[in-house]
């Protein structure tokens, strides 16, 4: 992230962006042209309930603000970015799986109630999209995807420049576009959907029933199978452990494939995959690509560009600031 | 089609609408407000070559015109709406399949030189999309997506009331998303994509497998296993054959899983069902909706209907009187 600490001063206008995950809180302070002046970060502590969670929201704000040298009075807009379904008339977040105990919250109210602000609420994939397609790797682009391939695949659309939400807000769940018929149960209750297919967690399940006793991947996690990770899988296949290899090459195929169905619905002016997974690049680019190549049509594959994210974990609230000052 | 002879007068300004198809043109005539004036039909003769289908659309225009009571002079503009790809950018339509020996044709231009007339030429199944959205099964609502189940499966995406094409027009291709990853090859060079698994190619393919000797679909083929149709398939369901309803099944499953990865992808107002399998609607209906819902997501599915195209095999003709009025 890059700050411009200089820019601040007492008077001038900002906004706020949040983003608020499952396991930190990622607050955000920027002038009118989005110039990041200053960021702070702090853990979610999502277990201690609701209460605690807009607490934490308000110390991570007003540290950012300080950290900025500027002061609440001189926020115009806030823009928080929520995990999970939202329904957007109503301000409300829906059960989100990583804020256990929340059902249906009204998170913009909250948020408006300790800020005394305008308050924008928005889905944290799309923000990331959103972020993305403005100044990430989809900058300048008319028509971006993004997927965010981490423990689960959310997603986002921004259709000539604006995020695309659809009849209920719901546009953009790439994760569970079913790419096998009848495939793995999905955490969603569906089958055979990319998130059950192509997520992190996709990787340690296959892992974890694949890898042999004498398996490097087991012994890297402490020599107990239910502790394989993503990211041990990803180290044993840079050490050339054959089967780590293989089902990141899976599962970079199944990514492939369902970016192919993206491309061959929407014909997007890029495809962007940002999320943890993609610290595998290096890895997974090649089989995505392969598949993708295997499955799209020449008319809407033309020219699309698929790239990896730019923004890396800060996606989010770069895009809850964008969002405060041209919310669209 | 409902007619307005009494509407035509000399003088009166109209538009004419052209739906080129491998087998008929379907030409009309409308006036200021898309009320058709009057409509011909004319087998295309694609095996005759190009310029054999360019004297027939040319026939196809002048008598419907001719039908109206008007003349070309009172003609403002053309739509015509092509099979497959389209590069947009330069007029061109690319191989369509079903028109033999074409390549690359300046579609638009040929059209311009007959009628000396503003010209539009837009992909037929954007067209159908467009009618169903202003005046079909969609009519009324923001963002429609429609797919021709017929032959191959097509689609048509209209979000904000415009057609979307995508980077090069290629958006739409919903027949080409894989719901069986490593599934049976599809016509494209895929694999398991919805086109090879819930098409009318579909029912026939499966039916002339699984057809056992003594069926009453190889009966009702004259015989001959290789002349089981759809048209068949759905015939002998009708007529109780187990067989044939479970082949009907099947593929309306597969019909749902495509259906509802476009609902999870776009969260649309409303999915509209076209193209000649929804003749077997009674039947596919029910299979269609179980697959569906088992597949959606709770948040993009709220409130999002799927219907059958009301404006059957006119979509494609209305779509262009409708876009020569007003494109977009």
């Amino acid at each position: 992230m890059i700050y411009f600490p200089a820019m601040a001063k007492s008077s001038r206008k900002v906004v706020v962006g949040i983003d608020l995950g499952g396991t930190k809180i990622l607050a955000a302070v920027a002038d009118s042209k989005a110039r990041i002046l200053a960021e702070t970060r702090l853990d979610t502590e999502a277990k201690k309930g609701l209460s605690k969670v807009m607490s934490n929201v308000k110390i991570a704000v007003l540290k950012a603000l300080w950290k900025a040298r500027t002061s609440l009075k001189n926020v115009t807009s806030i823009c928080i970015g929520a995990p999970g379904p939202i329904i957007y008339k109503k301000g409300l977040i829906v059960s989100p799986p990583n804020m256990p105990g929340w059902g249906k919250v009204n998170l913009k109210d909250r948020i408006k109630r300790i800020f005394k602000k305008p308050v924008f609420m928005e889905n944290d994939a799309n923000l990331a999209a959103f972020a993305e397609a403005v100044k990430g790797a989809g900058k300048g682009m008319r028509n971006v995807v993004y997927f965010t391939l981490s423990t689960g695949i959310g997603g986002g659309i921004v259709l000539d420049g604006r995020i695309f939400r659809g009849k209920t807000g719901g546009a953009g769940e790439v994760g569970h576009m079913v790419i096998e018929k009848e495939g793995i149960r999905c955490g969603c209750g569906g089958r055979g959907c990319l998130e059950a297919m192509g997520s992190g967690t996709a990787v340690a399940r296959m892992a974890q029933k694949r890898a042999p006793k004498s398996s490097r991947m087991i012994k890297l996690a402490g020599g107990k199978r239910s502790n394989i990770t993503t990211e041990i899988v990803g180290q044993a296949a840079r050490k050339g452990d054959t089967l780590a290899k293989n089902i990141l090459r899976e599962v970079g195929g199944n990514i492939g494939i369902g970016v192919a169905n993206i491309v061959n619905i929407l014909n997007p002016d890029i495809v962007v995959l940002g999320g943890g997974l993609t610290n595998l690049w290096d890895i997974i680019h090649e089989p995505i690509m392969r598949a993708y190549k295997n499955q799209v049509l020449e008319v809407p594959g033309a020219g699309v560009k698929i790239k990896k994210a730019k923004l890396g974990g800060y996606a989010g609230v770069i895009g809850a600031v964008l969002f405060a000052l041209d919310p669209k």
